[in-house]
This record gives structure tokens, sequence and C-alpha cells, in this order.
């Protein structure tokens, strides 16, 4: 039936296209930071098996910060060491190096494995949990146009964006893999989960025929969105990123390798380890053990080669090849199989967006601006990474909390990060697919010293722990803006530097606290709770709840010239100009935007937080008393250690110290208890001030209606 | 309308009365071991606020080994520290001690707080995961009749237990709280949820009241329910108990206490820390701090007295009375509360059944049999445990899989679990109500000194960890199984220990692991496994899933010699008449029953599972291959340390030894690799043995289909 119904129209503050994990991510920080928000899929199911599965440290803190690291930490399987393993002067392979496969020391998560399907349920669930289920994934939406009112952007009130959605039939929205997804058994291989629906070998003709499809329906199916803010996270052949004009950039390699998910029957003796087995000539093969017994593969496809438009012929490519350049390369150890959980195949390339976003208001993330070989398992880290990076400013950019100049950052921190995942990809997908060399002299052989030294250093990045954004609004520090971004001038432009920094001061600076450099997350160490002595990570108090931090290094509360310093520290805090005042909106909560957790040195038993703490950083509140969640000491626990947090982030213990905290836990700035006005600067570089006669900010400090004493 | 409908019959293993923490701990081992099983409840919704809450070190293994613990550690408030409170020579309170809540090193759990109706969810989201929904509570289900056959109770095959169930109405299943159970503020106390309806305090009017009305309604509601085996879990005015015809035996003392969940506005310094506050004159306070910041006050009603009857006047009981009292006894400190979540009163009273069983078909359990106060926070706890006990060796036993004659253990060992806990709680109760000692002279006051050593001997009885089971079929060890037991001679008649061991014998045997005493539950180390080096707790491997554990403590197996014993050990598993084989029906595979584990000594990286190993302790399948998840080493991990676990389980690293742990994780015997005849009597008397030649246990342990090397 043709109707000429018109289509419906509405407002949404941001709408997330796509919802793998890089656009659950997104939502999880709407959904947590209580704004308006849409996610939409074209797919009408979410993924069950196979796809990503490496979760590395950063990822599980980040996890930890929403609330489910549990879930994965507990699921998943857990990789804890690499073994390597190369050809002797035989020829035959043989176990070379053991090394740890999660750097130790570096967080408190090590690296593990879970197959995206299950990381996509628990990103669901926290949404629905932290939502009230008002975000919820609409499935089979696709969307149809873009167009961003370039004349609006600027105007916080504006909803400069439309998008053009339609609901998709069953039929449609359906990959072919899911009519087959069973699992099955070797020799039944038609009902084996199949990834090559979302391979890069498979073309574009399937999405573009869907698109066609879609258009002969009936069009009371499509409504019109109006957004402040659009993030496409909608995979490397992005809908998004085409609407905008933008592309990928960079080169297909030769290299093809095929992935399979089975249970093996094997005499390898590492096949539950982590392995980089490099055959003689039979080409490469990793080991990445998983949950339920599962092992995943990565097999390089020597056989199979690209054809002259440089890309492989699909129809090629089966399990059974595979899995047969997988026995020649294990030879002479024996494997095989009966259940595989899903295969596919993909040619190695290295790709990044040329631009991450549209006027600060559409943009792109994950898959949709960098591609690469998975083997390193950071496509999913780096990709929800993106979200996490940008959700928390969008959201408070939408809420009128922060300044919208903090949006440029995105591209400068995140497509930096992307160049270098790029540049580790490229050099690590050589070393790897190349043969091993068969003794000094062979120099087209890769030499396996050389190997081993590019994972160990591979691993640091690999970890997630190794980001450093440059200066910006939101991380005060030295040096040069562009260089330590990703080479573009466009956030400079768009969002000049309100503050910026010598090398020399900044280096006094980040003395104060040597274990925090500015830029990088906040590493966690054990404290205690002053008033009831749980001893915490301290990275667990630093929720993903959209509330920049303050941490005050109180120092040795104890000593009066010390005590006096904070006096004076929480005095401009209850000043109705300070940051902490106008930064919050009229009516809220005093530490609903910016919290203030302190961390001080002094003997826990020694000390009491209403006796030695001034107010502010326990916030009385008259229906529910003093806040005995903020103040922390660094001290000995009875049954978990001693942090050592004040040593570990090398702050004196005496003196202490000022740290801000992003909403993401990264650093942006570090200064001294009298650095008032300069912490009251980096607040004001960031987010929208109130004035500081009209704001009734409330449950503040005082002991105004306090009942006692 | 009055219908002649004939109730509907039906045959279950395991009938359950009662869906509180007991009652759905004995429907968890139903779930886990696939055991046919009903669990009923007169009560139509499950608690949500208020009742027990203090969760001790050995719940929390349980709660791990059926897989929740993480649920309720995250949740949970950990109470870290105990300050006491005395009055000093001028009768003002003051702090005197500060102890660890939890003994340091007992468990890798610490207690923690939390209400009892998350842990009802726990429980029923494990039980629904676990029987796949077929086990769910049936609510406002009232037993009205019990009958056993006793000339059928030693039939295996029979159900001697036929119970009449009848399916209340709504309004007759609502407790009064349930009308009103929104908490509420100080002012509105209609509206805050009252504890009175499940207190001592009420008059067991009510419930007879509610079996009346139930007897006019339409019989078509009634059904006859046949039953091998019946748990009733009923609390402590039992339906099941009365229907027995059992009693409980104690008194009930004077001191009268009630109990308030509040959100504090205080100033009193330690309000977040456990407090056992002595005042000197107003009584006696226990503080609880819990989640969400709720305190739970336990607050000595001095003002309320027993009648000549010897029971307190309820009406007189009112929050602002219990509260009054909380205030006067925290003076000069000051407390309010807007927020109230429950409260109840108490009259503290110690008893216990005089049986536990009927026949070994009905069995009594949790409040049903042992009732005191509840400050110590033990009733949930040891009535969980009781469970936890009891639960699968009732599965086992209805299943086919053990003898009929461990149920009398049931009883032996924990009604002296029972008697321990009222002597304890009678004598903590006494201190804890007593006025203080103004000086030594003052011989009627509690000296605060006597009260704190009590304080710390009953901690380790608060853990759970204290428990010892005396000799059984179940508990092969020395001494008078009698004087261990609960001192009836019911179970030592009923089943004849098959094994009696000398105090000689049994001394050179226990030396062989002196840190895991026969009858305490199976301790927890980390170890790594062997095939991935992941570290785990080996408790983690000890799960609750019916099966009996051999743990090989297999030495050094680099060393010949050692070897050599070991190959000797497992040759005699593989023998066709071992008790790995006679024990698992036909059909099975080989660890489903008994899963034998091993803990090496030898370097993790010397040591190869398939090449050092004896296949028997990796079985081999012929689908999924070698199993990996068995073998484990004492060695030292990259993330985790050192779990030390032959030192810290007394084991000589190079002679190990073997050590067999019942299903609830109490190790049952302990011996020499050589001592392989005699495991297989301990096994002999408590397990179904099948015929040696008519078994054909699947999976074994051979090369056959091997298709490699």
């Amino acid at each position: 039936m043709a109707t000429t119904t018109q289509p419906t129209e509405s407002n949404v503050d941001v709408l997330i296209i796509g919802a793998g994990p890089a656009g659950l991510m997104a939502a999880a920080w709407m959904a947590h930071c209580g704004v308006r928000a849409r996610i939409v899929d074209k797919r009408n199911t979410k993924i069950f098996c196979g796809q990503a599965d490496g979760l590395q440290c950063r990822s599980l803190e980040i996890f930890d910060s929403l609330g489910f690291a549990d879930r994965a930490w507990k699921e998943a399987n857990h990789m804890i060491e690499i073994c390597m393993w190369n050809p002797g002067s035989d020829g035959v392979i043989r176990r070379s190096d053991r090394i740890p496969d999660t750097i130790v020391g570096l967080s408190r998560f090590q690296q593990i494995v879970l197959n995206q399907g299950r990381i996509e349920r628990f990103f669901l669930d926290n949404i629905k949990k932290h939502s009230g289920d008002s975000i919820h994934v609409e499935r089979g939406v696709l969307p149809e146009s873009l167009e961003i009112d370039a004349s609006k952007a600027d105007d916080d009130a504006a909803y400069p964006v439309t998008v053009r959605l339609r609901t998709l039939t069953e039929e449609e929205s359906a990959p072919p893999q899911q009519q087959q997804l069973a699992a099955g058994s070797k020799g039944k291989s038609g009902s084996v989960a199949d990834g090559m629906f979302r391979s890069n070998l498979v073309h574009e003709d399937d999405e573009d025929e869907l698109i066609r499809k879609s258009k002969t329906r009936d069009p009371g199916a499509s409504e019109i969105v109006h957004a402040k803010y659009v993030i496409g996270c909608d995979g490397a052949r992005s809908w998004t990123r085409r609407a905008l004009g933008f592309e990928l950039q960079g080169e297909a390699t030769d290299f093809i390798w095929g992935v399979m998910d089975v249970i093996p029957i094997t005499d390898f003796p590492d096949i539950r380890m982590r392995c980089a087995i490099h055959s003689a000539e039979n080409g490469s093969l990793m080991v990445i053990p998983r949950e339920n017994k599962l092992v995943r593969l990565y097999i390089q496809l020597k056989e199979v080669t690209p054809d002259a438009s440089g890309r492989a012929d699909r129809s090629k490519i089966t399990p059974d090849l595979i899995f047969s350049a997988a026995q020649k390369i294990l030879s002479p150890y024996k494997i095989d199989y009966e259940y595989c959980d899903w295969w596919t195949a993909y040619q190695i390339g290295q790709r990044v967006g040329t631009s991450f976003d549209a006027h600060s208001r559409v943009f792109l993330a994950g898959d949709a601006v960098h591609t690469h070989s998975p083997k390193a398992g950071q496509g999913m880290n780096v990709s929800m990474q993106d979200c996490f990076n940008l959700g928390w400013k969008v959201a408070l950019v939408a809420q009128g909390i922060c300044k919208r100049s903090i949006l440029s950052t995105y591209q400068s921190e995140r497509r930096r990060v992307a160049q270098d995942l790029i540049d580790f990809d490229h050099k690590f997908a050589k070393l790897f697919s190349g043969r091993p060399a068969k003794d000094v002299m062979d120099a087209e052989g890769v030499s396996m010293e050389e190997f081993k030294d590019a994972f160990l250093k591979g691993n640091l990045f690999a970890s997630g722990l190794s980001v450093n954004y440059g200066p910006s609004n939101l991380v005060v520090k030295a040096g040069d803006a562009v260089a330590q971004g990703d080479g573009s001038i466009k956030h400079v432009n768009s969002a000049k530097l309100e503050r910026e920094v010598s090398a020399e001061v900044f280096a006094k600076k980040q003395a104060l606290a040597t274990g925090l450099p500015v830029g990088m997350r906040f590493n966690s160490f054990k404290v205690l709770n002053q008033a009831c002595a749980r001893p915490w990570h301290f990275q667990e108090r630093l929720k993903a709840d959209g509330r920049f931090r303050v941490v005050l290094f109180a120092g040795n509360i104890l000593n009066p010239d010390q005590k006096e310093r904070v006096n004076r520290f929480c005095e401009q805090l209850d000043n109705q100009g300070s940051f902490l005042k106008r930064a919050t909106p009229p009516g809220k909560e005093v530490d609903s935007v910016i919290e203030v957790l302190t961390i001080h040195s002094a003997k826990r038993t020694e000390t009491e937080l209403l006796r030695d703490f001034p107010a502010t950083l326990h916030p009385y509140n008259e229906h529910t008393g003093w806040d005995y969640n903020k103040v922390f000491v660094d001290d000995v626990s009875y049954h978990e250690g001693f942090g050592d947090a004040y040593t570990n982030y090398g702050v004196d213990k005496e003196r202490g110290c000022v740290v801000a905290v992003r909403p993401d836990q990264y650093v942006g700035w570090v200064g001294d208890l009298e650095d008032f006005e300069d912490l009251q600067g980096y607040f004001e570089g960031c987010m929208v001030f109130r004035s500081a006669t009209a704001n009734g900010v409330n449950g503040a400090n005082g002991v105004k209606g306090l009942p006692i004493r």
C-alpha cells in the first residue's frame, strides 16, 4: 500500500549510528550522563560469535569505570604468556621464547579474550540500567541522508544535523550469516558461522543493494531526526563517512590471512598459550586461546594472492583451505578439529580517516576512521576508546556544562592514536607475515630477534596505556599542540589554547606528581577510605559519570602548617566565585559536575574524618548527613597490603599537590595547593561558568543546618 | 463454588518447604546436581529489605563455589574494622580498641554486609541458570499435612513422604508488611517497613489463622506430592518441625533489643565502622554499616521488659522508642535520621532442635532447628551452611550415586554446629547485654576485657571456618564419633563406620598435609594452570557441582622416582575396578562423579602437560581433545604473586600426597600415593559402586582414538 504520509520529525540531542562496541560505548556515556540520545543499527540483531575478541588493560579499566569489568573478567579467557615458535637450523619449529602477555605492573588488569557478542551484551545491560531503558538500540534502521546546517553549527541551542532514517524489513536487515548461525562441525561447513559478510573481502555491493531495496518500501517507515550531534560508528564501510564525503587513506598489502575459531584436537604443547609461530616456508600462525575450549587461529594464506585489482578472490577461500594451511605451519605437530564456531578471511591493509569530524557536529569513530589487521587485538579496543574519549565531551557540551571548543580535541587526540596504531600495525604485520631469515646473511628474511623486539615494544602500545594526549584546553602541558596532536592545525585554530605553559613552568608542576603524567590516564593504586578503612583501587573512585575530579593530595594533615595550606585551599573552593561553584548549574549538588576527592598521608588511626578535614572535603547533606566517600588515606590495609600511593604517584608525603582529572580519567592539570588561580583557569578554559552571584548550589559544605556540635 | 475435584497427585525427588536463604541453598544444590525438585513458600514474594545481612567468609566461599560470590562482593558494604566503645571513669563513652573485623589471613574473603533480599535474588538467578528454570519458587503455597511411610524409608526407589499442598489467595500469602512496603521518613512511621511480622515477638496465631482461612477455599487448589525427600526450611516457627512433632529446646532471656536500618545524621566518628558500644547506664548498641549509606543499629531496650508469661508487649515498641534508646547510649554524640528502611525488635533466646531429621527422609534446617540473637551475624550463614551440608547428600543419594547411610551425617555434623552456635551466642549476648563494670570490684558488671576477649574468640567462630566435622563414612579420622558429633548416637547406629582409624595411623596420614585438616574445609591458595599459566585460587576449581574430588599432590614430577609413584597411582585409577570407574554410572564421563585434580611442584616452564603427566590426569575426549583444566602447578605467577601452596598446605614438595574432598569442599581423607586401597575404601564407604565388568565409562584416559603421535 502506497501512502503519502509525511515522515515524522523529532529532535534528539545525540544520534549514534551503528551499535557495535564503539557505538555502544558512545551510548553508554549518554546513559551515564543522562543525555537524550538514540542509537540505530541496520542489522536486526547483535553479534553472537566470532569478531574481535582481545580486551586490553585500558579497555578493562574503562569497563570498570562503567561498572562491568567484573563480568568480562569472569567470563573471559585470561591470556598470560606469549610463546614464540621459530624454525631451528633443521627447519623444524621450536619454542624460542616465553614473555608475559601483559607487561608486569602496568595495570590492575591484564589482557583477556572474550567474544564481541558478550561485550555487546554487557554494554546493552549497562545502558539499560543507567538510562532506565530510555536509550536502547533501534535495530533494522538505516540512515538515508544527512545534512548539516553549518550556519547553526556554533549555536548551542540548535539542532543543526538532519538525518533521515528508514526502518528495514526483517529480511533486509539480517546479514546472510544469521540464516545459518548455528555453529557446525567439520564437513558441514554450510552451517558454520561465516564472518565473510563483514570481512573486507566482501564488496560493498551488498550494502548498496540493501539501501536500494529499502527505497522501494512504504515511506511511512521513514522519519526525520534533528540532532545536536551525530556520532557515526558504522564500521569500515561507514555510511556516515561517505555521507560526509570523507575518505580513508592508506594501502592494502598482499598479505591475506584466514581466521578460525575452533576447539582444537592437537598435540601442540602451547595451544592454551598465545603463540606467534613462524614456520620456515609455510607462513605464520598466531594462536589465541579463548573461552569455552575455543582457540582462535590467525593463519597466513600464502597460496591465495590478490588479483590485478589488488583484491583476493573470495570464492577460493574455504575453512578447509585455511585449516590445511594451519596444519602445514604447525607440522610436525598435529592439529585437527570437529567443532568450528566461526571463520573469516581478510587482506591486511592500514588506513586512517582524513578527518574525524564535520563542524564539530558529526563525528566518526572506530573502524569508520581506521582499519588495520586484527591480529594485534587492537581494533575493538581503539574503537571503544575513541568513543570513550568522545562521548563525555559531546554529552557535557550538549548539556551546557562544557564549552563547545573542547570538541576539537577529539580529532587531535584520537586521530593521533589512529596514526600510531597504523604505524605499529604496518610494522608488525610485515614482520609477522614475512619468512623467517635462515641466517644473518638472509637479507630477505625477517630476523626473529627483530620480531621479538617489535613484539615487546608492541606490548606496551597494545595495552592502551601508552596514550599521551597533547596540550589543549583539556590538558595543560608544555609543547607544540600540533606536533603532539594529529598534525592538523584544525583544533588549534578552532579553539585557541586558553592557557599556554612554558616547558620550565610545566616541569616544576609535573615534578609535584611524577607518577601522574599530564595527558596520560590516572594510574591506580590502593588507598583506604578514611571513614571505614576499606581498601579501594583509587581508579574505582573515578567512575564514568561525566564528572571532572579534583584530587587533593592533602599530605600530612596532622602537621599544622600543612593543615593550614589545606584549609586555605578549601576556603578558596568555598568561595562563591570558585570554579566548583561556578561550573555547577543552579540547584545541583556541589559535587554533581566536579567532585573533590582527597588522599592524605597521615596515619589512618590517628586521624578522624569529621575532626581533621574541612567540611568542603566531605560535604554535608541535611537528609543524609556527612559524605563518607570522599576522603581516603594512603595507609596499610588489613587484608590487601599497602598501596603506597604517594610513592607510586610520585607525590611528596608532607606537602601533597592537586590534580585535575577529566571524566575519562586522563590527567588534565597538576599544581600546588597554592596554584588555585591556575586551577580556576583550567576549568574556565573548558567549562561553562555561571555568574558568581546568581548561583544557588546545593549542599555546599557548611555547618548550616547541622544539628550537631 | 464447592467442587469435588480430587487433588492432583505427583512425584518429586525432593520437596523443599520455605524459600529463605536455607531453602534456596538446598534448591541451588538440586539445580547444580540436576535433581528433580520443587520449592514452595507460603509468602507470595521475596524479601526486599531488612532481615539478616552479615555474610561471613565461609558463606562467601560457598557463594563462589555456586558462582555468585562476585555479585555479593561488589554490592555489599565491606566491614573492615571493629571499634569498641566503653565508658571511661567519667562515664563518657570513648573508643577503647580497634580490631580487624575478619581475622587476617583466614580466607580469601572478608565479612561483608548486604541485605537478605539481594542474597535471595542471587540464589534465584543462580537456580534459574543451572536448572533451566525447571526449579523455581512456587509462592503462596502452604503445606497442610505430611506423612512418612516408615516401612519404605530404606527403599531407594520409593517416594515415602506424602505432603498435601494448598495454594493461597494473594491476600492470604502477603504478610502485612507488604501493603506498606515503601520505606519512609521519620514521623511517617506507618510507611516504614516493619519487620515485626517475622519477629519472635509476634505470636503464632497469625500463621494458624492463615491455615484456617485456606481450609475454607476451593479444594481444587490442593495437591498431593509424593517425595523421596523433604527439606523443611520454614523458619523459627517451622510448620514442618511441628508436623514431625519435634521441638526446639532452650530458653528466652529477659534481654530485649530493637533493630533499625537508617541513614544516620550524626557526629559519632565511627558510624561507618562496626562498633560494639557499652554505655555506662543506658544499655548497649551495635553499629553495622551497610550498603547505600544505611547503618543497622542493634539497640538494647532496657525500658521494655517481659511480662509474667516471659514475653514482651509488642505494642509498646515503636521506632521512636528504639531510636531514643540509641540516642541515650551514644550520648554525648548526637544521632538523628530522616530515612528508615526497616525496623523490628526481638527477645534474645537460644534454642536447638531435638532432632534434625525423621527416618533420613524429612530434614529440618536453618531457623527451624536453631534460633538465637541476630547480632553476631550468624543466623543466615549457619542456616545456609546447614543446607550446603545437606543438599548434596540428598541430591547424590536421590540420584543413586551415594549410599543412603551418609544422610545420618547431616545431624551429627550440623546439630553439633548449632549447639556450638547457641553456646557462643549465649555467652556473647550476656556479655553484650550486661552493664559494664565500674571497676574491678563491681562484680555484677561485665568486664570490658572479658568482653573483648570473647569478641576476639567469637571472631574465629563467626567466620564459619572453625567448623570441624567428626569421623563418619564421609570423614576418615580418629576419635569418638559421638563426642565429635552432636552427642547423639543416632548416626553411629544407623550407619556403622566402615573404616575406623587409630589415632596413631591417622596422625601419620594427617602429617602428609598438615594444612588440610580432615573434617575442615579445603583452604585456598593460588596455583597456576599448567597449560596456560593462569593463576587460580585452588578453591575456585572446587565448584559446587556435586562431584567428589581427588586432589593429587604430585610433588616433583621431574624426579624419576616420584614420576614412577605418580604413574603407579594413575595405573590403579585406570583399573576397571577402581573407585573412579565403579562409582561412575555407565555411559557417564569419567570425571562426572569424581574429578581428579593435580597440583605438582616442579617448575612450570620445565614441565609440559602432555609430555610429563599420565593421560588419566588430563583425560582425552575424541570431540574436544585433551582436558587442559585439571593439572596445576605451585609456581610463581606474573601478576598475582606466589601462592606457595605446598608450604601452606603443609605438603612435602618432593613426595606430595593424596586428598579426597567432599562436594562441599570438606576434606574427607588424606593419604599417601601408595594408600590407594585405603582411598578405595573411603569411596566404597559412601558411594554406590557399579559392578566392575559391566561398566562402560566414557572418555577414559587412553590413547584410543587419539589421532596424534
